[in-house]
């Protein structure tokens, strides 16, 4: 029998995929789960996107452009624009979802063998897609005690090599919720431009930012604009995570040449889901205003409820709808197998994320959960309490 | 200004790219192209797919299953079944376009500078995602003399090394309308099996298939079960590129465990896609069936007109909707740029694909072109005239 590859031994399993089983045993014995685990909202997509798909006139389901149709790609400018962002649409490539963006990223800047540097805990498939391209990733650690802030710069440097080519983060964070301040945006930039390096942002949830903060875009920063790399998506922005479109963005122009020859081998984005983001530009701004204030009232509840519990430590997301929470337990995978297996309250029990899976050094993490606030109120309420009792359940 | 990988460098270009700004400008000229030149069908897309996503009610465009819904693999399963192709839904991962599922075979199954070798001409994006991996592509010629049939097995033999994972075909053939026999593919079994390699057969174009010959599927060919790998799509298929629908079928549990883990990274395929796709598998028969008679006709007229000119040798394809031409000319690049900047008939002239880009070795195609007969027969016979007087025009 011939044999898999290296990589595809060392491709990461998904840190949820392994509960799965457990959580298909504990529904077929009755059980019903409250699913902290994951990021999909439950928020109703745009009316004016869902239209748009069903009032389509297409006869024949063609591919689209490489890079996306100019017009749609004009609408992505206006967009970021209305952000602060200025680019045009040549600095534009529509990628399918914001998974591709970044391997056509990682791909156009890096070999096999280099090094890309992830402020940890980080969104675990960044993981998969540089092990899919051979590329080692460096973490350097953020703690929960500082709320996941920025880790020093001079913690970025000792892990510099010749072999090097870009910071990745994610801004504001999955899985920590932390928003990056204009100042330690600025002093990514410092450490990128002495080093001659990319900086990579992932910003899929630029909208999902709280008490008032702002955003601060890479691509705001004045003198960054050949080593900035925005990665994008429609995903979460329109809770719609099915449509598949993101965006790669840059105003290094080699990056764009580039990366478009990874988007021509694939041909085009897929074709409904384009007219669906393209429509869900128009989306009104009392959308956004109202799914805002929902996350943040929902994030407001989840950490008051959070703080409430003994022994449980949990960090204040200002940004996306992801909090990590340290518990009193040696090993949340164990735990989240024991919730899903072993547990119940009145036939209810919860569904979390073992953090273990967004730490790339081993041995941390290991007594943290991500909880996703993509649900009702009440809901994650229940969930906590839930919580709750499994925590003292679990102690003895 | 940081710089772009190596593997950004190597990535080839569409060998129709470069062509594009003369097309452009032709078209601003006010000459009017006849595309041979693309695969993009002009066939209509069933209405049952169009009609599905048109009455689609869903209120959250949520993430889809990794692998594809379980109703849509059995489904595709039965699809298989009368295919003669026994395959069960564990064995199908449902991707973002053929295109994926070849990513993911790829990077399942080699390494960094591992090899794969594949009969040349070839589809040029092969290229693209060898090198995306740092794959080595080692090309086996075949020839038009010999109508782009398998080349003797000792020339694979001679090209097999430690590195050598896996022998890809295109069956039948892009760009050669190159239909594998039964024995061609029990010889490729035999090679695969001794030297311990996958089998990875490009199976899009299954369906159409002509002069009442059978299409015989490397999932047909008992015992090579563990060595077989299909990439499908149902871009030809349905007349739907635009969807990016794709399968990974294997039955070596390995290989699907080690691609699933590269499709969790990527989340889901496109949603409303898989709706699309889902509901084409109830396209009734006759679809196919007049589509296949319109192919080949198309076919038919296309190869008959083009052994009509004088010193143009056409393989003569058996399948796909593809065929190689070989021009009296030394350069195909220069001619295809020259009918779209110097050449009209009567304010009409015709864009090709020079079949150099279809080759790895280099130097290999420069005389010849690849002809996609996706067009109305008419369109077909004026294109061939215009070729014929562009020749002429073009010996002086």
């Amino acid at each position: 029998m011939p044999s898999i590859s290296r990589r595809g031994e060392t491709m990461p399993e998904s840190p949820i995929r392994k509960l799965v089983p457990f959580a298909e045993a504990a529904i077929k014995r009755g059980i019903k789960i409250i699913h902290l685990n994951i990021g999909q909202p439950d928020i109703k997509t745009p009316k004016v996107a869902l239209d748009a798909v069903k009032n389509n006139t297409l006869e024949v389901l063609a591919y689209s452009r490489t890079e996306g149709s100019e017009s749609y790609r004009e609408k992505i400018a206006a967009y970021y624009a209305k952000n602060n962002i200025h680019v045009n649409a040549d600095n534009i490539i529509v990628t399918t979802g914001g998974s591709e963006a970044l391997s056509f990223a990682l791909g156009s800047i890096a070999d096999n063998d280099d090094e890309i540097i992830i402020p940890e805990p980080f969104y675990a498939n960044y993981n998969g897609f540089a092990n899919a391209s051979g590329i080692k990733v460096v973490p350097v650690v953020s703690n929960i005690e500082n709320n996941f802030a920025l880790p020093p710069i001079d913690e970025f440097e000792k892990l510099i090599t010749p072999r090097t080519k870009a910071i990745l983060i994610c801004n504001p964070g999955n899985p920590t919720g932390y928003l990056y301040t204009r100042e330690e945006i600025k002093k990514l930039a410092a450490i990128v431009k002495k080093h001659n390096l990319f900086l990579i942002a992932d910003e899929v949830y630029r909208e999902f930012i709280y008490e008032g903060r702002e955003h601060y875009s890479i691509l705001q920063e004045e003198g960054l604009e050949e080593h900035a790399i925005i990665i994008d998506s429609v995903s979460k922005r329109y809770s719609m995570c099915g449509a598949r479109i993101g965006y790669l963005v840059s105003k290094n122009k080699e990056v764009i040449k580039t990366a478009l020859k990874f988007a021509q081998a694939r041909l085009s984005p897929p074709t409904y889901a384009q007219i669906a983001s393209e429509a869900a530009l128009d989306t009104p701004q009392s959308y956004f205003d109202d799914v805002k204030k929902e996350y943040e009232e929902r994030r407001n509840i989840l950490i008051s409820e959070l703080n409430k519990l003994d022994g449980v430590v949990v960090a204040q997301p200002q940004g996306a709808f992801y909090c990590i929470a340290q518990l009193p337990i040696d090993n949340a995978d164990v735990f989240a197998q024991w919730l899903l297996e072993d547990f119940n309250l009145n036939g209810e029990t919860v569904m979390v994320a073992p953090a273990a899976g967004f730490y790339a050094t081993k041995g941390l993490g290991t007594d943290q959960i991500r909880i996703a606030y993509v649900l009702e109120k009440e809901d994650l309420k229940r969930a906590v309490h839930i919580l709750k009792e499994a925590l003292k359940v679990y102690a003895n």
